[in-house]
């Protein structure tokens, strides 16, 4: 894992992946009281950075049959679109409880869906037979060096967005957008992960020098984010480049949302705001930072509970 | 009123305004049943193309001491930033009942505000007094040859950035952001200027060769493009370039805002909205069209009763 796989992976997402707007807004620094720039990823095809590492995977492939991948959210309506554009089939497995709109969307996205019981069946088991029955090769969600250098293309483009000192933040999950935006960015900006209060455990593992596990595998608003330990590739590249790790609460996620929605105008689900969170609300940060922030899909009972609170 | 003041007023613009980016979604597609694209002008500085306008007219003078405009919306907003980017005063004239956000985001942009009492005082008296006294310019919203301009290099960038047959739809209430499309569009892409029913003056006047008058000057939910007929300045371009209007309803409006903001996850005030939903809804349309859409303040009210109805 290197900055040429990253530089590589850019040049193939040139002209399919969007280069998405740096944002910014004269009232949301002022109640952040620091120049905060906005990478804006909810503009990105999907809705998410997600499509880039997936992109940047599939097109990495040589002599597949097809792909497969385990996912409820973002990762799997990349893999859906980025397998399509490549004439591959997709199968995503994905439990049977997941929110119908994210099931219809990885649909329409021309994926095959299969869904499975949680309480009964082992997904590791579907997706394996599946996979050698049809010769589909597996696409993991962060732990897997093409996806880590299709979500670091965020970061070289940051570069060439904005010449000066800051901290890029990343929201983290298994650290993929942030050990990718770190390789790119190394020398450069110092990267910061965020994450959210409870599933802190990229903050923790940091700090103790090792990786560690979250109590709870679910439990928090942010549930884009949700993994329960660091990446074995993408903790030693973060334990190199990254850190501290910074951690916000769910409702400064949420106020983060609402925020963005009022003066930048673009739409974040709670997981895809905590870095925006963290540069408007975590004082012990400099004059200038760069949050990036991802869209996925919105649950709507959550988004008009967040307006009617902090709207 | 020509193509070279376009063209002239894009330069000025260059490194200020911001290239908006062309948007679309697999899914809105299947929707619309036609190829939409979405000029995100929500995106630009202050929510709204208003700001290019605004630019645009505030770069062009000379020796001015200041500016003052009428207006509670989005036009007093790009006004004031253009004008405190120039280093000029401005003074935005404003009635003292405008929602409480337009009013602080006005001066947060750092404008005087002069508030007036609708029901007892004459706007234009006050604003000719401060005019005088203090000898500011006034920039009108849209029968004003540079702010026309201004917004005519949306249609510059359209170009830019889409090669192909398509119709442009623009959101129009008195023409200055069409005609500017008109011009700059001329002889490649067909303009087309989209209404609230009730408040058609374009359409019904663009039908009948004369400028025509609504009837009422409220009462529609696309607050921000409600203006009382069409400008002496841009209904002779739309009546030569564009046409015939296009109406949508109220509830489409508010139905392209929510797809707007789970689909492309983009945030449009209903008045920024009724291009794009005459992009999804009116079936008169050909295969692709280019839907020009745009922020402003959206009310939270609105907005979450769009969202139980539609979402």
């Amino acid at each position: 894992m290197n900055i040429e796989m990253i530089h590589a992976a850019a040049r193939r997402l040139e002209g399919h992946a969007r280069v998405t707007p740096l944002l910014n807004a004269p009232l949301l620094d002022r109640i952040a009281g620091r120049r905060v720039l906005v990478k804006a990823e909810c503009l990105q095809w999907t809705g998410s950075f997600k499509y880039r590492g997936a992109w940047a995977a599939v097109s990495a492939l040589r002599a597949a049959k097809g792909v497969i991948a385990y996912s409820s959210g973002n990762h799997a309506q990349g893999v859906a679109l980025a397998a399509r554009q490549h004439g591959l089939p997709a199968v995503i497995v994905m439990p049977k409880d997941a929110p119908a709109v994210k099931i219809a969307n990885t649909r329409a996205y021309g994926a095959e869906v299969v869904l499975y019981d949680r309480t009964q069946q082992d997904r590791d088991v579907i997706g394996e037979g599946l996979a050698a029955a049809r010769g589909l090769v597996l696409v993991r969600p962060y732990d897997e060096p093409e996806v880590i250098a299709g979500q670091g293309s965020v970061g070289l483009e940051i570069l060439q967005q904005f010449q000066g000192d800051a901290e890029v933040l990343a929201c983290c999950g298994g650290g993929g957008l942030s050990s990718g935006i770190a390789l790119a960015c190394e020398g450069r900006m110092r990267t910061r992960t965020v994450e959210p209060a409870g599933f802190d455990d990229m903050a923790r593992s940091l700090a103790a020098g090792e990786r560690l596990r979250n109590a709870a595998l679910a439990g928090s608003v942010c549930d884009a984010i949700l993994t329960p330990c660091p990446g074995e590739i993408t903790f030693p590249i973060l334990q190199r480049l990254a850190g501290p790790g910074l951690v916000v609460s769910d409702d400064q996620a949420l106020q983060a949302m609402v925020l963005a929605f009022q003066h930048l105008r673009i739409v974040l689900e709670p997981g895809g705001a905590v870095a925006l969170a963290a540069a408007l609300f975590d004082e012990s940060l400099g004059d200038t930072v760069i949050a990036v922030a991802s869209g996925g899909n919105v649950d709507p009972a959550v988004f008009a509970g967040a307006m009617a609170r902090f709207g």
